[in-house]
């Protein structure tokens, strides 16, 4: 039916296991695709679904006209092609008895035989228009899913936070993910029509997205109420989007601050470190306490004992106020450069972080926690 | 009450993960007891207990008068010291009220302060003499502990497998493993008395012994029939014995063989780990049919699919055998240099492995599987 290399069998197999379960009690849905690419003679698609994530990937292969449509173990193939040696080539045979019933892997002195599940079984996502349309640089997107990401919430009950939200800004498109106690914002420099719908990207969808982003170039986004799709390089990625509506964020975070000072970002992350040990799984809490450009850090656990640890600060902040350490932790590690500055609006008001040299509209925004 | 540097404090807490749990219903368990060092005034002993094994491990330490044992968080403490700066001391001073109650740990700007509880709480070990004593060159016994230990049984109602079997041999210490099929067993040249008891050492010490071995010189092991000592540089650690019979494993080494096959290890293993992907989780099995220097392997798992890869061999083979395909993998991973070879008696006969160039006492045997 076809050949291909193996690096390019490998490479149309790496989504495998972000998109495709091992084990799943609908088999077809263990499967791979493999179907011609209409649009391109020469190349095949291989296709996976978990019914809200659809990946195609193209790759080029020698096809002969036997050649029809099946579907096998995704899983299986996947770590068949990435054991052959390097550079081998790849070939698959038929096995019809009536219709397709399994097909044959060989290369080198290796053979595989696979059972195979008819194409039509294959599930293929439904949907309509994709009216948006935009590009986006890809090494920014994908700093951008990750200095995002980690402020998601996984409370189900909030289903509307389970994701990031995407939704046009003034100069580009414009990430926010909150679970009620941090906020994270990123603003990714591109032209986009402000009619754009906002758009929630679901949790799942976040690392397969990370997956499929190269390193340099750009890549392209459609979206509609329901659906979006990226396409980087020979993979679409077609993935549903949250059902629901995002609150509106821009009210938590402050305009502007009483207090500023400004921290060295790495001291601080060891610090914080340092006094966790002694916290419990529950209480995590922090106390900081900003005087004379020494910012005390203080954590008291009853049941384990107590820390204490210094950093210095430039600024003219005098203010004790508690933060979960994990939050700081998590947000420290998503500002980029070696400072950054937090703006601070007393005890009980949520602080602003930002890098400092960065852009303004990049930030964090921790809620204080009482201690 | 002392001070200390860090990574003297560090080296004397590194072994706390592989013997004290984090959370123990019996907080005296969590706990590191820091007492005198009775036969080396100067320094100081941190002693881990999980019941069933017990470390003390020495260090240097600048003790004042006001010195007094106490015990304290283990892991706290460990991940405390593990996270202050490279080079800086650390020091520890008593909080008393009538009793000790508190100690506080200071490093430059960091503070911490952790609940005590009486030295007096601290199990230890009570045991009698050690009457047998040897000496084993460290790096030979953390091969042998590697290349015997993963053989070793897991199955609860074998508690007599549970663990390496130690006895004297001719020209040195024999440890040998088995858990029903395969078996593994390895000389460590030494002199030891003939009249030392065949120790079985339970398989969650094993790990902990490797951890405390150095990469050179030798350790020292005392043993009676209940316990196993093994003092190494500054860490003697004491571990009880499986009490237990272990079988008379010698009569399962097949001494001569009808046919021997000599194979290189790396292309066996690369080909086993293909065929092994349409394995399923149960039915494991690889069918190996030598003939003409040619060795196939193959797997039928009705579920997934074929396999059949190739590899070359020499002698004179004839047969077809089949194996557990991770068994052989397991065994082709704990062969030295690049090639073994295979002692085949039959297809329901076990297999013995050697590498080749190695000493002849050491081996695996496997149990063929019906195929």
């Amino acid at each position: 039916m076809f050949k291909a290399e193996k690096s390019a069998m490998a490479a149309a197999l790496a989504i495998t296991n972000s998109v495709v379960e091992r084990k799943n009690t609908i088999p077809v849905l263990q499967n791979v695709l493999f179907e011609r690419d209409e649009a391109q003679p020469g190349k095949l698609l291989a296709r996976f679904t978990n019914l809200d994530i659809e990946a195609a990937v193209r790759f080029k292969a020698e096809i002969d006209s036997s050649f029809e449509a099946f579907t096998v173990p995704a899983g299986t193939l996947c770590d068949i092609v990435n054991k052959l040696p390097d550079g081998a080539d790849v070939s698959i045979t038929g096995e019809r008895n009536d219709k397709l019933t399994a097909v044959t892997v060989k290369s080198g002195r290796s053979r595989f035989r696979l059972l195979v599940l008819p194409a039509s079984d294959f599930n293929k996502m439904k949907f309509g228009d994709l009216p948006y349309s935009f590009g986006l640089p890809a090494a920014d997107f994908a700093a951008a899913l990750a200095s995002v990401g980690f402020a998601v919430s996984t409370e189900e009950t909030r289903y509307y936070l389970n994701g990031i939200y995407l939704h046009p800004a003034e100069d580009g498109a414009c990430m926010v993910a909150t679970d009620g106690h941090r906020l994270s914002k990123r603003i990714v420099r591109t032209e986009i029509d402000s009619a754009t719908p906002g758009i929630i990207i679901p949790r799942a969808s976040l690392r397969v997205i990370a997956k499929i982003l190269p390193k340099e170039g750009s890549v392209g986004i459609e979206v509609s109420d329901t659906i979006i799709r990226i396409t980087a390089g020979e993979t679409t990625l077609t993935s549903k989007l949250v059902d629901g509506t995002f609150p509106e964020y821009q009210r938590v975070i402050p305009a502007d601050h009483q207090m500023i000072a400004t921290i060295d970002i790495k001291s601080l992350a060891t610090s914080i470190d340092r006094v966790k040990t002694v916290a419990g799984e529950r209480g995590r809490a922090v106390l900081f306490s900003f005087a004379d450009q020494a910012l005390r850090l203080t954590v008291n656990n009853p049941d384990a004992g107590e820390a204490e640890d210094e950093v210095t600060y430039e600024g003219e902040a005098s203010l004790k106020i508690g933060f979960n350490a994990n939050y700081v932790a998590d947000a420290l590690a998503h500002l980029s450069g070696d400072r950054f500055e937090i703006g601070l609006g007393g005890e009980g008001a949520p602080a602003v972080l930002r890098s400092v040299g960065g852009t303004r509209e990049n930030l964090i925004v921790l809620m204080p926690m009482r201690v």
